[in-house]
């Protein structure tokens, strides 16, 4: 007998596989302002990794016995909000956003993956970006720094913003999400929050640093 | 020692690498037609499928010592102007788009497969395109014939425009790979080519009818 799914669980699924799906499609648009074909595939082969992600995660809470349409709807609207409110508007923004957003998101989700069993556990872990995917964007952004110093202001203003509008739409994901997020941080034994705000601000702020950016 | 590539392999490679490109990028924009998100999921996978086939063959143009992009960028116009021309409007035509499209493709790639030497002749057969997503698009237009079978005179419309569509940029692929194809082609013991365009006909036929459509 199946016993009824841990509903933060899938709530949390559901946030992980739409921001796959969203991450998926934004990438794969975010691809066109590559200067050449073989930066434009680099940013594909992100996008498609976000795809088999997010099938792992659907499988997932298919296996839970609830609804992927239904664990990921109720994120819709904060995750579009903050695609929609970031969307980069060149080659370097491009890969600035991908640089810091994912890097953020994995920050958090490795912390959220210490509260839970497994294999939900391994399963957060195993979705997380590959770090190659990272190097190449530090590296991109560099060189467009390389190529024109003034551009480090520029994106350093761009990833303050990014996080700004990642911070401004977590709200309305953890208004939406009926305390999921909060619920499985809370389980997690002698858990210190400011402490786990401080831990993803610094790492946020080394990211940037080794890429080029201040903070 | 590596001896010169043969040009006429480096620009089929070319050819079937860009289209892998821009199959990922219209098969990504096509899914935000889906009508829910197990259906966008499933188009999204599609799109990343190309990506995983578009990176095998850009190594082997790497590894034939020839540049991926240069291979590629002979059959831009050609496949742009493909695409641009045949924009599905909602998702039964985006799903027929890549059932027809994908499919002829897969039957021409196959002839032209028993031209090659090793491993050339494994590659393309290794980037057909899997069963799995022809039978999902083909269950896909004929659900959306049960609903209304008005749709199925629109997408069989639509069907011959694309085959239309894909005949007059053959054309100029034609034109533009410095005969690349055509010395593949005839490269085959016996090759009857009035045979070949009578087979690929056919073998699309069946698949219309499968589907529901009429030719």
């Amino acid at each position: 007998m199946v016993s009824a799914p841990d509903p933060a669980v899938v709530d949390l699924l559901g946030l992980v596989a739409y921001g796959e799906l969203l991450a998926f499609d934004r990438l794969a648009a975010d691809a066109r302002l590559a200067p050449d074909l073989r930066r434009r595939a680099a940013l594909c082969e992100m996008a498609a990794a976000e795809i088999a992600h997010y099938r792992w995660i659907a499988g997932r809470i298919t296996a839970l016995g609830a609804s992927p349409d239904e664990a990921m709807a109720r994120y819709a609207e904060a995750l579009e909000a903050y695609h929609d409110s970031t969307e980069p508007k060149d080659w370097p923004e491009a890969v600035t956003k991908a640089y810091v957003g994912d890097a953020i998101t994995d920050d958090f989700l490795r912390e959220i993956a210490d509260g839970l069993a497994e294999p939900d556990r391994r399963l957060i872990l195993d979705v997380l970006h590959d770090s190659r995917y990272a190097e190449f964007a530090a590296a991109e952004i560099r060189a467009a720094i390389a190529a024109d110093p003034r551009v480090a202001d520029r994106l350093s203003m761009w990833a303050r913003r990014l996080v700004g509008e990642a911070l401004s739409q977590a709200g309305r994901v953890a208004a939406a999400d009926r305390g999921a997020l909060t619920t499985l941080i809370a389980r997690r034994e002698g858990v210190d929050v400011p402490a786990l705000f401080r831990r993803l601000t610094e790492a946020h702020s080394a990211r940037m640093t080794a890429a080029g950016l201040n903070n």
